[in-house]
């Protein structure tokens, strides 16, 4: 039995049209093929989900939160079933209790735990498609839960990992680019891609995959590509592992995010455990720190110490900082909350010298500040006054020649 | 422990201030009772997904069709759940396949077998609230089911039986009416009403409780009332086994229906078996019949044969008739969509004369056409020309006396 997975997003069965015209790609893939569709809820629905929860409660407790957002995806699955039925393909949907989809068993932000492949093996002896609701799971104590945002391609790779079968994700956009085509037109989509890179993509801002579905088909070796609802006909991105049929280019893409803010502790007592005595409260906060810089001073007692985290979180960030000042021991905090963040990306860093030269290179000319940088072996990320982004995006790509195969 | 179980209906959660409304009555309650609340989808909520599926297909089929308008209670009973908790009543949501709400198999129509009583009794130790999806369960095939139209009463009535508790239907109106109040404004509340009544203003077109919620509430004895989600105040109707503390009035309310339409088949062979011919081809079409009337021809080998059926049924009664013409053997068939049935319930009537009188008098006065007349025990239904209804409303309550105590 060949089977596929199919994802398709919330655009992609945001209408009735939209339902259709997903359930053509479906309906082609199941003339040759089993399939199981995995769905995101239709564009619009979750949001309006989430905002009758925010009218009722500033903290929604969450277990109710997940059963009131995850009723979307059902819906996208019943619905694409229903067409699916009329225009004479064998299909089902399901509910990810019925299958299940073991998640652990935190709301909001579950992981998959476990997904039973032989509920869905046996599903397609009957059936030709089978429809599984993206975003969520069973937890252990029988609850729904819910994947966070996004959470509908790690389903997708999920489902797909489990049957050990390709995962296509169906999506608004026609492939992964070597950056985002609305700020660079000459941007290049690219046709083969590794999982390490497109893992440094989208954990640095990259929207086509989310981060944990990269990861765990990469874990899965799971076979993955991208490719766009609208024009199904395209060949999209395959990521992949990294061989010799890949491009061999030092750079592949690079990413930018906007939602950026930094922190910047001085004169912290430069003595063991203190690292702990800042990022602790910060995590216990729920607050994912992302880059961290720590000079020290020229005595060796101090160090000042920076760190970047989500916009949005700053504020959250700044009163839990403040409230232990004095367990910490720091003089001064600073923050800003308009910079931003540009990453270099591709495997060919490795073996190739100079793609930071030329990174320091093309911003010194365009006299764009460098107010930190980290780099990875296959990444090189900076941190820039939020304005000079989209110069930056443009004329690294310009400098990489990523319009170039 | 006490136990309350409460059901609010579509408007009575059909907006963030209306589940606020709802969630105060529950909060008082649950001072000195536990409760489960059996919620509605929001109004309207139910008809967008039915209207989305029906976009999609004129024939969905019936599991995906369940499981995509079985999403609205889910979400209903999350958000009551999520204000609950943020006015600080200890509450949780339930879906019903958690419980489980046990169904028999069929879709859209399926009937509750068993509640996990223990489930629920647990859930109550924990919890003071646990909110409840009507309209739906699951069945032996672990699919979710539906429950059909005003399913959620009957869901409320099977859990308060389930754990042997009251239930109290929160509604938009404060309770029974004699009659209904937009075509009688002297229509009168009813404070108490027997099963039987109840049952037979329910199935003859009061819309107030659905049909079987009444049949299984008179079955396992439940105690059920009727108030106001609007005025929780009011005492709203108490329906319970017939008793001395009941008000003796002969009739107790008239009820009416305007979505009624009549098949008359013309000398129609009268030999035995010939009554299956007709109906059994309607049954499976799944149409059903309401009264029933046949005269045989002065020879005595013929007879004319009609029936009343929902509006919405007739053409597809008079096709599947058409079809059946030579195995029937009738000379001719009519149909009327413009007819109405309105009935005069009271338990009464066993004991006092003179009701049939009354109605005929009456309509005889107001030169209404009586088409078909059918009784039972408490009951007369009589078939009229539409146009008459609210005159014959109007004039059998005035010479009933409803609106007197």
């Amino acid at each position: 039995m060949k089977i596929k997975v199919l994802k398709f997003g919330g655009t992609s069965v945001g209408s009735i049209e939209a339902i259709k015209r997903s359930a053509s790609i479906i309906s082609s893939w199941s003339k040759k093929n089993k399939v199981i569709a995995v769905l995101s809820a239709m564009s619009g629905e979750t949001d309006r989900l989430i905002n009758l929860t925010k009218q009722l409660s500033k903290n929604p407790n969450p277990s109710d939160y997940d059963n009131a957002i995850s009723t979307g995806e059902n819906v996208s699955c019943a619905l694409m079933s229903v067409y699916l039925n009329a225009i004479k393909v064998k299909s089902k949907s399901l509910q990810s209790w019925q299958i299940p989809i073991i998640t652990s068993n935190e709301h909001m932000k579950s992981r998959i735990l476990k997904i039973d492949s032989e509920y869905l093996i046996n599903g397609l002896k009957e059936f030709d498609v089978l429809l599984v609701p993206g975003f969520q799971g069973v937890n252990t104590k029988n609850q729904l839960t819910t994947l966070g945002r996004g959470g509908s391609d790690t389903s997708a790779v999920a489902v797909a990992a489990a049957i050990n079968a390709e995962c296509i994700i169906y999506t608004d956009v026609d492939g992964v680019y070597t950056t985002d085509p609305n700020l660079v037109p000459s941007a290049r989509k690219i046709d083969q891609i590794s999982y390490e890179e497109m893992l440094e993509l989208a954990s640095q801002g990259a929207k086509v995959l989310q981060t944990r579905s990269v990861e765990l088909a990469m874990r899965k070796k799971t076979k993955l590509s991208v490719r766009s609802s609208m024009e199904p006909k395209k060949t999209g991105t395959i990521v992949t592992e990294e061989n010799s049929t890949l491009e061999n280019n030092t750079v592949s893409g690079i990413a930018y995010s906007k939602d950026e803010a930094k922190i910047t502790l001085s004169r912290v007592l430069d003595k063991p455990g203190v690292s702990s005595k800042i990022f602790g409260p910060l995590a216990r906060g729920n607050i994912n720190v992302d880059m961290i810089l720590q000079n020290v001073s020229q005595d060796g007692k101090y160090a000042n110490l920076s760190f970047t985290l989500p916009r949005g979180d700053l504020d959250k960030a700044l009163k839990i900082l403040k409230k232990e000042k004095t367990t910490i021991g720091y003089k001064r905090i600073q923050s800003s909350n308009t910079i931003s963040k540009v990453s270099v990306v591709g495997v060919g860093m490795r073996s190739h010298a100079g793609v930071a030269q030329t990174l320091f290179d093309t911003l010194g000319k365009n006299k764009i500040n460098i107010q930190v940088i980290t780099t990875s072996e296959i990444k090189i990320s900076i941190l820039i006054d939020e304005q000079f982004t989209d110069l930056a995006v443009q004329k690294l790509h310009e400098a990489y020649k990523l319009h170039k195969k």
